[in-house]
């Protein structure tokens, strides 16, 4: 067993709120994250499989076919765009960094497995002192 | 004559676009960066300032005052702000990198000067991949 | 059940030496660090966290909060300090990296639990070519 | 038990291919990979041990010795080589990410014992976007 | 006048030495670099042009335009290759940074400028400790 | 005319305050930079020098030469040392990152103009937010 990792990256804009509160207690609550006008990140994703190594290819999985997953699954998704308007799997979703994190780990564990990989963790980097890492729900 | 540099970091939403051009014009000439719904970046600040080394402090500027002049002229203004939507310098003026780092030394050339200094450089990171530097007008 | 981490900074003198051997045997076995004179380093703390995605907020713990913690028991106490002669929570320990990250350890878990979550690690960066990852002492 | 890790870093050429196959069949499998005239990178490797921290001497190892042995044993063999050619520990071998990190920890794992840690984690990082981890072989 | 800066990577293998010298007075000369094998490396361009901004974009030359710009004048044709042996512009040329940085900057002189913009500085970043920068012959 | 850089590093401890005041006065002046037990730094050294490309050999100077003068003029008396007590070439001075940057400088003009470059800039990064660069004393 060998953990490969793919980091992708893409710049977006959010907002941290609750909708059914006012701007005032939502800035109480999450502070600038709450602006209504949105801020952004440039996100990392940084994207573990793990399995065996192929005997014949020498790899998990070729980081090509894993690269072109994410870009597919996620990156085409939510790069240059706006998390809470535009991105059909966050409808619905706060998106704080754990919950974006959670929500790309769902877009890609069934495609990575289908090219005989296991998805391992999705780390999420908001800014260079905060980052997320998920192993999956159990 | 010696040159320092403080580095500072906001995260903020913003769009390139033309209020007078449709939707689908701008996203021809913009790409993704006209994104209505916006898109955002972790974005740095390199302010460089030179002159002379004070013998009895052994600095050009404390790096103190030099980064409370960003943080009340800059960084306040912009952190976790729509740069098209909340920032006072910037209205009207369409926040590409290189018209914000422009804006960033005329926030910043006079108080850096009532402290001493000159301004030497406004280097504005966009993305690890995209950076401007502006060494003023002339 | 997921990951949560905050970078923090601090610059400090230390110096790794016992203090019943001579200098010549304290440079004998721990090299350059022994010098009596100090040395010293710009440390990188990464604290991370685990918990449940709290529904209502979206996160594990208030990155604010979890900031506030570090600052308050470990940043406030090492930055700008003598790591072997300022610093309450480490008198009287050899201040090797890997001690100072226990040290660091056992100053957040309680009040990161107070807050909800569990401290899940202290990584601490020395120098960009040495760290030490500490995840609890059972 | 606590981790330390430290990083060392190589240059090397080399190419990913099947001897029995012809480079157009190369080529479809393993992309610009398979340049028949080779291509390189700045590897880094980041070597984690494990053990109970030394009362006497503060560190589960002293790095010096860690860095010895690195040295001696993967550094000296892989720096500014050709990976497919030069490398005795590497002959026969496939030199995808994964292998050579599972070769590297081959060639550390008796050496650390010897010196009273336990390895950990190879980790080679081949380019900014991806990495491989390796945890031995059970 | 603003200078705008574009970075692009590619990994590539390469040897420094004289053809007329045996491999003896090579390696005296250019130490493990003239492996007869090859080595390699990560190699970034940071790319530099400047010009004044075009009040109607925003900026002084699309950043797309720029980075394809790059990528058929160099990037395609150094990636994944030998620059000893696979490159046109290379031919003859010893692949020493210094030299790869001028054959670069003769690569994209021309491109640039029919795009209304000045190429102002071509860097080099061939390992995390050395780098060359070139602004042109005169 | 082309530039080509070298990076070094070295760890340090040290304290900035006028012998003639207080510590209270030097800690009102300084903050916490005047702690009279020191503080530290991993500093990085960026050496620039440029000059022509040497035709046979395709380098302005060999980097081993220049990492070698580095070395033996600045690393070897600053690296794990205290900047106020241990260094030659800094007795009297204050030990600001201009004050260390102009020293470096002229311990490292001469003997790399005895090797047939010129020096060009010393760049002293003190830490990720701050950094001096000197062109020499003109």
């Amino acid at each position: 067993m060998i953990y490969i990792t793919r980091r992708e990256r893409f710049t977006a804009a959010h907002r941290l709120f609750r909708p059914e509160l006012s701007n005032a207690k939502n800035t109480e609550i999450f502070g600038g994250c709450a602006n209504p006008n949105w801020h952004g990140h440039n996100y990392e994703i940084f994207v573990t499989v793990k399995g065996n190594v192929n005997p014949e290819l020498g790899y998990v999985m070729n980081l090509r076919d894993l690269s072109k997953i994410i870009e597919e699954n996620v990156s085409d998704k939510v790069d240059h765009k706006n998390l809470n308007l535009d991105v059909d799997f966050l409808k619905g979703i706060m998106t704080s960094t754990e919950n974006v994190a959670i929500a790309i780990w769902n877009q890609l564990e069934k495609p990575i497995q289908e090219h005989g990989a296991i998805l391992h963790c999705i780390k999420l980097v908001e800014t260079e002192n905060n980052f997320v890492e998920y192993y999956g729900g159990k």
